[in-house]
């Protein structure tokens, strides 16, 4: 994904304040670089803080005065390190259109609009995003090869779990259609469309009660429809678990035997294979005992 | 299953603009043949969101002079299309009594009928199941052994899963009728079939709301039957993970290696082996023999 | 289990009419046995639909001559099927006190209880439990093997889930004091057990909303809750999964190999194998090729 | 963990009345010291039972004056206790500053801070966490290794279920803040905090229906976080039933075994195997080499 592309040093600059501030926003080894990371996240989590407690009436009513010029601190902070990224990298432009641009402009923008558009302040919640910003910089620990596992696996079941989602969307239109021709409009069965949004809170369990079958029929159509959610909520799990199950097994395989043929080179042999696969010489005993 | 057989060209028509409708309409394969699925999906999914928007009230009372023809149009097109079928295709009878002849039919009745029969227009939301049909489109496409994989672990794991509706049924009347007698008819709970409707709602962990018990001896039997139901929430998921786990081991397997060593009878070599990881004696090439 | 013991006839009466009763009540591979299962299902899916729709009501209030007459017939029916099944059995005192013979004579109690003391009849609906006997018709079929795999895997899993059970138990005594502390009696939190209650309904993702958290510390405990109950629901999937899938592999692998040793007669060899693991004879080749 | 080391016994009193005690209390294999678990077990219970009983508040209003003294006779038992576990152990500090100690305190501290500060004595309820003992005596039966195999699986996924609970969350804030923009304060959507409340409650599946979208563009936000919940609730099921799958099957390997024939030099014979099944040599009898 382009999302994981290292962002490369503009050449041009490569000495110079340029370097040391490309070194210091973008790798995360050395010192500066670890300090400047962790002052991001914890900006980032207070920003969010921040406009989620002015969001708050009673707080909002009482601390205006003081949450107001940190939320615009904040911006102007953002506002300077976007810039800083544009400055130091090689293609300033790749990097604005690539994801975590993206989410970098869209975290700042909402406050200039507030200048103009009244109420545009409150988008400031887009800031969240840039929480995801973490995974990148946990990117250097050992949480990447789990991640790795588990996106692999998500990635490998993708066809199935997109079947899956298609026949819950077409259950739920004519679960939708049939309790709104067997509740009709009086029960909260308004239209087909709410009765849609009803099914598919009926079906993945959730169950608000905003609106529910008061008739006979639409209590049996209900029951039938939870029975029928209820069996197909295996599925994604089943698949999931069964894909992950895989990963883990060729993970595992292809770090279980390091032996390469001593003649023409091909490695992944099984542990009490003794003679390789492809050229027929004897293997060298595993762990040499 | 008889749906997945392909439907044969009528043989007296092998030629004509009966066999270029014949391949256009069944065949997926061509250019025209390809325009005409992806029109229909389009028709379909256009036909469906009007049936929807027209029973949104305030949608209907703006729109309906726009609506109400749409639908018609729709009705026309699906009608044509239902007579070319049955035109083109070698046995009409055993299409129009197919799932997908039904379906089709169904989905251009309701328009007929509300002629006669005020309000049947609502049934027209039994097109949805058209959308079914992208399934069949999709058949030429990857999708197709993903869902195989998929029906045959739900296949296998047919029997099981019946056994645990039948136990959930069964708990579900003694719990009904348990909690009739524990809270009686003024929390809600006025009859038996009300009860298990309740039953179902809770053991399914969509808990709407509507009926709730009240006494503390009722709050002891939902707790109970809740603890119970969280318990048996891990059969279909376990039993459907296990045979899909199953059912890819086997597909996997059966893509590995028939051939046994000519010299030590070892079996189970991955494909691409020459020679035998045991002795080292050349193998015969894999599908030559 | 004592329950699937079979029952033995009475040897004092193992020729005449008993004999014949004793075939048809507790066999089931003969014609008339089956002719007699067959009745009994009906016959009890009958009398619990009759108890069933005799609580609802507005049918009570008007078919209440009918179904009451049909309720004592059953009665009748099934208290002479009770005498008869103690009368041919060979220890009648032992299938009294089985569980069978227990809810044979509870659904028969308490339409005789209801003479004495109005209202006993609702009990009628224990009659229910004895739709269980379908399992043991069904006993001599296919699905004895695959329910007998799903007990195996409950059986095996039994020490996990009730370590989990208990678990669950101790936060919910622990969620529900403390919200009965944050919350107060204002909210609904009226005592410790009933907040016990919620917190069942809240961890098992049920969420009836009779009973919901107002304050701003009551709702973020909430979302902890449901953060733990949402990670814990994986605990009995996993463990039923896991343990579904070690029995699947171990009766595949009980079939696997049918070889017996020619000296020693040891069976369940490898598919590999060439020697006999036991005493070092030459096996035969699988499937003699 | 600390919570597992098993406490010593005070060297200076390795006689006497000290050494008796220390048997009693700490260890659970002689018939002292099993009567002493039991009885402590049943106090705990007891407790807590009586804490529960009197939160309700009819029974409080008829029972105050027997609950009153006999909550204050467990606490002085438990001070007792307490007391005494100090005194008899090697290291009386460590043991009060251990997980258990601090438990034990906190379990009689709100009955004496109730004199002086009202309404304290509701955290007797804390108690509750004493229950976690039975965990503790029931270590030396056949539960120790299976909530073992249950620990090993949830320490494995750790990594996983956090990267699960991040995700989480940061959806968690980015729906709320979108649920806040979209149906505003007037639908019980009054801030952000309140809107993630929502949010964790309707993507766990629970949805109490205390807060419900009522706007079209809401449900329709809240349809596409439930299918995004719906999807992702297979996760920490996937993870940990393949994390326990994989516990399962190294435990089962490691009691297989682990000698090679000493002629050809297969591996993974069964442990019974006297015979290697590839060559026939007789193999090194099992833990003798």
């Amino acid at each position: 994904m382009r999302v994981l592309t290292s962002p490369q040093l503009n050449p041009a600059t490569e000495t110079g304040w340029r370097r040391r501030w490309f070194d210091i926003i973008y790798r995360h080894d050395s010192r500066p670089s670890r300090n400047f990371d962790l002052l991001l996240v914890v900006a980032i989590l207070a920003s969010v803080a921040v406009v989620m407690l002015d969001s708050v009436q009673h707080l909002h009513a009482r601390w205006a005065h003081v949450l107001y010029p940190v939320e615009w601190i904040f911006t102007v902070v953002f506002t300077l390190e976007y810039v800083m990224r544009l400055v130091v990298v090689r293609r300033p432009l790749r990097y604005a259109v690539s994801v975590w641009g993206i989410i970098d402009l869209l975290s700042i923008l909402p406050a200039y609009l507030s200048l103009f558009i009244p109420g545009a302040q409150s988008l400031l919640v887009v800031r969240a995003l840039r929480i995801l910003r973490v995974f990148r910089i946990l990117k250097l620990t050992r949480y990447v090869e789990e991640s790795g596992v588990l996106m692999t696996a998500l990635w490998r079941s993708r066809r199935k779990i997109l079947l899956f989602l298609f026949t819950v969307i077409t259950i739920t239109i004519i679960a939708g259609a049939l309790m709104y021709l067997v509740e009709g409009p009086n029960h909260g069965f308004t239209s087909i469309p709410s009765a849609m949004y009803w099914a598919v809170v009926t079906m993945a369990t959730v169950g608000f009660g905003d609106i529910v079958p008061q008739t006979a029929a639409g209590r049996l159509v209900t029951s039938v429809l939870i029975l029928i959610g209820y069996s197909i909520i295996a599925v994604p799990t089943g698949v999931y678990s069964a894909e992950l199950a895989n990963t883990l097994r060729q993970t595992e395989a292809a770090q279980r035997d390091g032996r390469g043929c001593p003649r023409c080179g091909l490695e992944g042999h099984e542990t009490d294979a003794r003679y390789c696969r492809q050229c027929g010489e004897l293997m060298p005993t595993p762990f040499s005992c």
